[in-house]
């Protein structure tokens, strides 16, 4: 199934997407749902961000090809996967602009598979931990170099308005293996990896994460970036696609 | 005023507090409200935790006498707000007993003064700050030292589960720059420092991160911890007093 949170004039929903067709639901994917018996073409929706996560936990150096740019934090693989938070306010859907903040200079787009948290969680096992994922989403880790090499913690630099768009929506039958990983700017492939280069695969991020915090519904887990990043300027139009899910789609602009 | 969660029996509602009269409120201290017309002593209540917050920053390294123990992180004074995120699901409210993970290690209390957000709010300056402020509380900055130490980011070190005692209820018209916060283990005094001492104090913490995130309504802003922390063991009681605010009473147990 494939779950998107939309906007039809002033009106915000969850639906069911088949093809082009959009199926409002009464109801969140979270919980008991059923169909308001109305329905849309894709087009003339909105797609919003699928999710408004409490809590967004994000996976640094998950793949060996993104090692090389990661020396300054790692010498090596992590011997544990080494996770940090996004705050929610961080989120913005498709289509919706990446704000460069004035004063930070370089800004590194970092293309993302997302699980997201279908049901409550706490101390799973790998085994258990995909029974907890609703489904998955593209995601862009938007990164602020300096402020992730000089402030302590990397509260800003992952964390700043408008650095972590979700979406176009949520796939819940991929295979969290599989799929293959693309990110383009300004229509040139910049990343590409199968996500089966992950280090710590989705259901061993939850169950870690899940070890020591509570995972709730709509909780956003993003799973790391592979290769090389790169700075995004205004005006640039940044794209994360992974098969089987869809494409993640945001311009770019200076903070006015 | 004094503003509190609290539950009685299976209800749980916003409140007035006055003296030792709990007057239930229909809506929420962060819009329109109004008393229902109901009261209870203060003793037959159970108090939450006054906010359950989308988004918790908090302040590293933000007294003088705390440098001493943080000449691993930095060596001096921090040059801005050293931030960094603390999630939602660590809030725990009074009386509530803060569990100590299994292979954590040493972890360490951190009494702080805590602003709650009361309006939303972007781009603010130190001067308008304090009008997006709605109130003070206190809090427990809880921090697994050897995680701290040893993973790239603190997301576990500050964020497991329990990790963010809240309470007992939040006070509306502190003076901010003055009441003495004292920190007691068992009992004994441990920390005790005026939060006149603040390195940057409420205005300037509130200001600087809204320069780059949106705060919310009910967001919580932990200060940073004066002086020497100390370790938590099972079956410790941990108090954070703040004067003109009240005490934060959380038991300590281990993970079962």
């Amino acid at each position: 199934m494939v779950y998107a949170r939309v906007q039809v004039g002033r009106r915000r929903f969850y639906a069911l997407i088949e093809g082009d067709v959009v199926y409002p639901i009464i109801g969140t994917p979270f919980g008991r749902h059923c169909p308001t018996g109305q329905r849309f073409p894709l087009s003339e929706v909105r797609l919003l961000a699928p999710v408004s996560p409490r809590k967004i936990l994000a996976a640094a150096v998950n793949y060996r090809s993104h090692l090389e740019q990661s020396r300054s934090l790692l010498g090596d693989a992590p011997a544990r996967p080494e996770l940090f938070l996004k705050p929610g306010s961080a989120v913005i859907g498709p289509d919706e602009p990446i704000v460069l903040p004035r004063d930070a200079g370089r800004v590194d787009y970092e293309g993302e598979l997302v699980a997201i948290i279908g049901r409550k969680c706490r101390g799973v096992s790998p085994e258990e931990a995909l029974s907890y994922v609703l489904g998955y989403t593209c995601g862009n880790d938007v990164s602020a170099r300096a402020w992730q090499r000089n402030d302590l913690q990397w509260w800003r630099a992952k964390g700043a308005d408008t650095f972590a768009p979700l979406g176009p929506w949520i796939v819940t039958y991929l295979q969290p293996s599989r799929p293959l990983l693309r990110t383009r700017l300004n229509g040139r492939v910049v990343q590409e990896a199968s996500t089966a280069e992950l280090i710590y695969d989705v259901a061993q991020l939850v169950s870690f994460a899940s070890q020591v915090m509570t995972l709730e519904p709509g909780d956003a887990i993003y799973t790391g970036t592979p290769g090389t990043t790169g700075p995004l300027s205004p005006g640039d139009v940044v794209e994360v696609e992974i098969e089987g899910i869809g494409v993640l789609r945001n311009p770019v602009m200076a903070m006015e």
